[in-house]
């Protein structure tokens, strides 16, 4: 038996041998490693699938929201758990031998003989003598553990561990009469963010019978396996329906024990998502870091329905099982992803716009509200606006249109008004509140700092206004398109709202006070506290920018253009010597903030008032400075925030944009120049026709940044813009770069 | 034992001996019977407790919405009924002998010998030669069935019986294994307004064992209880819930067999209702209609929750049981009510207020709306607007806050913009539409005729853009209350709407086209069809006096208050040969329409712009001419709508009305001539703590309409109105009436 144990062992390793760059497929690049020296609970992962209900890793700093989960430089791994999502976390387990101690049950483990991977974990605990693997199906988590001390085989699933910020209730634990399988439930008690409980079934199944030890009294189940001559294999299914469901997932995912078959297919499956872009040339980090992206853009939103599109609904008085059409996702909010998952998605996943646009649907049905950030089956009110309206518009406008139009465009119309979705201030602690300032907002076309009564957190009014102006436009967009001509007309009036907090004095957006007057004192970023008044974790030397729909009408506050890009480009460079990330995380006194969302627009200015060349150079300063690390100790700057920086740091590498967010009833990309040679783009024919869609980037050299001339399907090409629509029908844009901007190319 | 049966008749029928004028206490005033000539099908109710669950009563014509349930012409009973409410019914009965018809079982009956009370109703089935009595608790119906014949009693059931306008699916039927009960369930089938299937449970309990007949396998359960020599007994418990549930009630309510003491109690139960409210003076035709009156202003809006309760919410997509912690109800909308129940229920019933308010705030919980017109446990978008702006505003400015202040206000907040319940056209097929105007009237101040891609009936932009001008202002009232100044702002700018609606140049309110111009041709009323374009059953004639919120603002529209009273005159004394009503049923061609909502604040208008003397006039006309019928083809012609004609009858005899539907943040009553020589309200002290109110009429004779002065708690008193607050506190108002008008009383 040991030697089949052997055999296994084997067949992992020679899917992870050591490949010649030539040799390596998309999934072999990415290394979840990187950036995980401070990371945010659910960043890492590795034994997990696109979007998966599992992900299943070590934690070694378990019980914090940040600066949590798996840290690089930390020394123990404390569990092995099954859930790493926005506001949830569940089902730690670890594995040790009968004399390992059972109550601070953490390991010492070294990166040495550490394998990870995307879709497959291994490491030796070193204080309990196990070597542990890990993969996972959608819904599965397989778990491999080969005990090494002669000393019996035991394993703790700890129901009832604070994980992440939350305390973990009513534990339920049954051992199945064949002595094979744990099955019961666990659940995690409320969020600040997520109010309610929200509760887990699992069903652990076992290739060897156990025998309970101790009472399970406290929450904490252990078993012994007794002494093993071959390795314990576990397969845990979830589901946050019910035991059946559970069993279920369980039973349609996973029905066998060949581990190392769930690696391959794990890898398979992530193959055939990153493979949709295959990129040639560049250096091999770039190729890391950019399927190390793309990897990111896939991971942190998890999908919450069972294998039969069953999921909780929590937004009642009571937890409702409903019967979805589609996947049901839980994620963080999609502030900011209009320039990232929104231009990302529909280029080679497309699908996935209509699961998240259907979720949506199905959670204003269910509880009135399109959501932002729904976790646990209800709203958590995380950031401010209503970051869907964009997305609902990219959806709509790409051509991903399986969704209750109707319902969306009424739930989204409800969103921009008093009694919305943008009237709940973030975080807030109250149902009712109008921290979202949205009665001012539609009374005096801004909202002002300190509202009376309001609740909640970044009530931030300057900010509020151009996120709304902005989502206003997108919503204008959609309207127009479903021709509900009067919705599209108030909406297009209400877009230019952002007029209203520039102060022409100062020359820079800025908050208004409840009287109207202009808060005082003003300066254009804020050293004086860690956010600045009327400003979303950021100042307004970054928000001033956050105008994607009219940057033309910008320019005209600014006088002229070239004072627009002047000023910009003066951000810029103060910025250049900090990476264009806040300092110390202090996001009130930068000017560039490429570290959270108000600021990853900013590069691409340029290119839509008449300076693509300076666009060009920016990005791609941006990348090289703030998004190229491939070690544990950069990449993504703090917060990659479920794959909105590792979307954005893709489309640099690629050489694309959209500064509207794809909301733009003809969506246009921007072109930069991309770092590889050659990107090739698999379309998605059910919703593409094409077939594929190349870029090609002649005379590529690290500096050459910069656009000398272009050709779109064989013709040249002067403008910085693309339709869409040429995209989705295939075909190649050839770009010429240099060390020297063409002043000429792409500008209009 | 026939003894025995003779006994008890006996005692119901001392209950309902003739009594004199003196020894009447208001329930025996009540004449259930009133303008039964062509009801709708919930109007009429006889065994029922106020707002019952139970509504149990004689059907002539049990299956058409309008013109249907007790007619008084028909000449044969068709069946016994439990269900009479807004798009509900269900579960006829009817006792023959097993030689009677069972397919075509309607029996001929004569009111000669039938007993027809508030509470009580005894009719003999000459065919069947069955005496049947019926009476009821909240939510437990009870026949006593006397059958004379020698043959087998037989008992239907007809649990497919189509009923109103739908049809009754899924009948289950179990004879309980004792044999004195049937218990099961059907299932009302959708409405064009319910659009859900809507389940009831029942549990009919015999006081004799019955036997199974047929195979029930059509739904038609029929049993057979042998020959009797005494009367039959059923009580038949009723749940929206489940079986349980109409166990539990059936079992809370009823546990014992004494129909009498039922009787009684019924008889008591509406006697402290309605003798809430005590009136001396006055005709016996008088007192019948005014305490008939107030016994329908508290009938046709039916509880449907448990006695615990429990009630049924099917806004999602599956009916879930809920746990209320007051009653739930089911109602037509309160479309108009400001002007009758709003004004009618916080002066003796604030309880009601409390009530209904809280079934709207769960709803909004449950559905993300709060409701117009909830039906089924679900929406029925009936009519337009949002009524209940004016209902909770009225609640909290009369003091009963016994709801959730934050999730009402953000709730009715969501209801006055784009994708709330005004955005819901009337009787929408579709969940999800724009016929309600909501952008437009956001976007410009009105609601155009012909709204592209609108749904729904009553797209009646002119009376939309009135009433949403109307509840803008209630809103706001309750708004300032609630110190959300910025909320108060935006509203109260467009409580002045109704101006948008105003031409000038003809005087009149007008509708505009999409376009902005108006709409051709025009006339005041509209003899071409059935409704005036712009107009909701109704004209311009009566709309454009709907500005209870602003009637000098009209005022001034019209040039001058003089102007204004000139034109509503020459409206009255054109309607006066018409009784102020509709012609032939036709709204449109109305000048002013006392049976339908939107024109029953007209007579009240002059006080307010320095005539009082002339609404004392002009209501005490409409109230002789529209509302004094107390025989069964007159009273409330045509539609009285669940109260709101009676309640506003009842307002007219008691001198005492509201403009504003109490929604003003200092509510004032308006003072006009009662018709009785005292009125006596009892005040609810967990609500107001004075005891009791007392008007006093001096002089009163049948032509004494005018007030000729006034004291208010023996202070003179000379304006046409007084605060809600002194009469919560209770105290006196005297008035001397005179035949002549005295011009100079209560102007202002």
């Amino acid at each position: 038996m040991k030697q089949l144990a052997l055999t296994t062992l084997v067949a992992v390793s020679s899917l992870f041998a050591s490949l010649t760059a030539e040799e390596k497929t998309p999934v072999d690049w990415v290394n979840p490693q990187i950036d995980t020296v401070k990371p945010r609970f659910f960043y890492f992962s590795s034994a997990c699938r696109p979007f998966g209900l599992v992900n299943l890793s070590p934690d070694t700093q378990p019980d914090k929201t940040w600066n949590s989960g798996y840290r690089y430089n930390d020394e123990k791994i404390e569990c092995f758990s099954h859930i790493h999502g926005w506001q949830i976390a569940g089902l730690p387990v670890m594995p040790l031998p009968a004399s390992g101690d059972h109550k601070d049950y953490a390991s010492k483990f070294s990166h040495d003989d550490e394998v990870v991977k995307a879709g497959y974990h291994k490491v030796v605990l070193q204080d309990h003598g196990v070597t542990a693997e890990l993969t996972s199906t959608m819904r599965v988590g397989f778990h491999r553990y080969t005990y090494s001390a002669s000393d019996d085989a035991h394993l703790i699933i700890d129901l009832s561990r604070k994980l992440m910020d939350h305390d973990m209730l009513d534990p339920e634990a049954t051992l199945r009469d064949d002595k094979l399988a744990i099955e019961g439930s666990t659940t995690m008690g409320p969020t600040g963010r997520r109010k309610k409980n929200f509760k887990v079934y699992y069903v652990a199944e076992f290739n060897k019978p156990a025998e309970a030890v101790g009472d399970w009294e406290d929450g904490k189940v252990v078993v012994n396996f007794g002494k093993l001559d071959e390795p314990l294999l576990m397969k845990v299914g979830l589901s946050y329906t019910s035991l059946e469901g559970a069993r279920k997932n369980l039973e349609a995912e996973l029905s066998h024990w060949d581990f190392d078959q769930v690696v391959q297919e794990s890898y398979d499956h992530w193959n055939e998502w990153l493979g949709r872009i295959q990129v040639e040339g560049g250096t091999d980090a770039q190729k890391t870091k950019f399927y190390t992206d793309l990897w990111h853009a896939h991971l942190g939103r998890r999908t919450v329905s069972d294998v039969d599109n069953k999921y909780a609904d929590n937004t009642g008085s009571e937890t409702l099982i409903r019967q979805g059409k589609r996947p049901h996702y839980n994620f963080d909010a999609l502030w900011g992803a209009q320039w990232s998952l929104n231009v990302l998605w529909p280029m080679a996943w497309p699908e996935l716009m209509d699961d998240f646009a259907d979720t949506m649907v199905n959670m204003y049905h269910n509880g009135g509200l399109i959501p932002r950030g729904p976790s646990g089956g209800n709203y958590t009110y995380v950031m401010i606006g209503d970051p869907a309206s964009s997305f609902f518009s990219a959806a709509y406008h790409k051509g991903m249109r399986n969704w209750d139009k109707e319902a969306a465009f009424a739930g989204l119309m409800r969103n921009a008004f008093p009694g919305g979705i943008r009237d709940h201030a973030g975080y807030e602690t109250q149902a009712y509140s109008n921290g979202g300032g949205m009665s001012y907002y539609v009374n005096r076309g801004y909202v002002p700092l300190k509202i009376p009564k309001s609740k909640g957190g970044h009530r931030q009014g300057a900010a509020q206004t151009l996120e709304y102006s902005y989502q206003d436009w997108c919503l204008a967009q959609l309207a127009t398109s479903l021709d509900r001509k009067e919705e599209a007309e108030l909406l297009n009036k209400r877009a230019t709202n952002y007029k209203n907090v520039w102060d022409a004095e100062v020359g820079w957006m800025r908050p208004r006070k409840m009287d109207g007057s202009w808060h005082e004192p003003f300066s254009p970023i804020n050293d004086k506290g860690f956010t600045s008044p009327g400003f979303v974790e950021s100042a307004s030397a970054i928000y001033t920018f956050y105008i994607p729909h009219d940057l033309n009408g910008l320019a005209e506050l600014f006088g002229s253009r070239d004072a627009m890009a002047e000023r910009l480009n003066s951000n810029f460079e103060k910025a250049a010597p900090v990476r264009f990330i806040a300092e110390h995380g202090n996001h009130a006194i930068s000017w560039v903030d490429y570290q959270n969302q108000p600021a990853t627009g900013m590069a691409h200015v340029f290119s839509h008032i008449g300076k693509p060349w300076m666009s060009q150079y920016w990005v791609r300063e941006v990348l090289n400075k703030t998004f190229s690390d491939v070690t544990p100790f950069g990449g993504y700057n703090g917060d990659e925030d479920q794959g909105q920086m590792g979307a954005l740091s893709a489309l640099m590498a690629m050489g694309l944009f959209d500064m509207t967010g794809g909301a733009a009833q003809d969506p246009q990309f921007d072109i930069l120049a991309p770092v590889f040679d050659k990107v090739t783009i698999k379309l998605n024919p059910d919703y593409h026709k094409g077939g594929e869609f190349t870029i090609v980037a002649n005379n590529q050299a690290p500096g050459n940044c910069y656009i000398q001339s272009a050709k779109l399907n064989g013709e040249e090409w002067n403008s910085f813009q693309f339709p869409f629509e040429t995209f989705a029908n295939g075909g190649t844009l050839e770009l010429e770069l240099g060390p020297e901007p063409n002043k000429e190319w792409g500008v209009k």
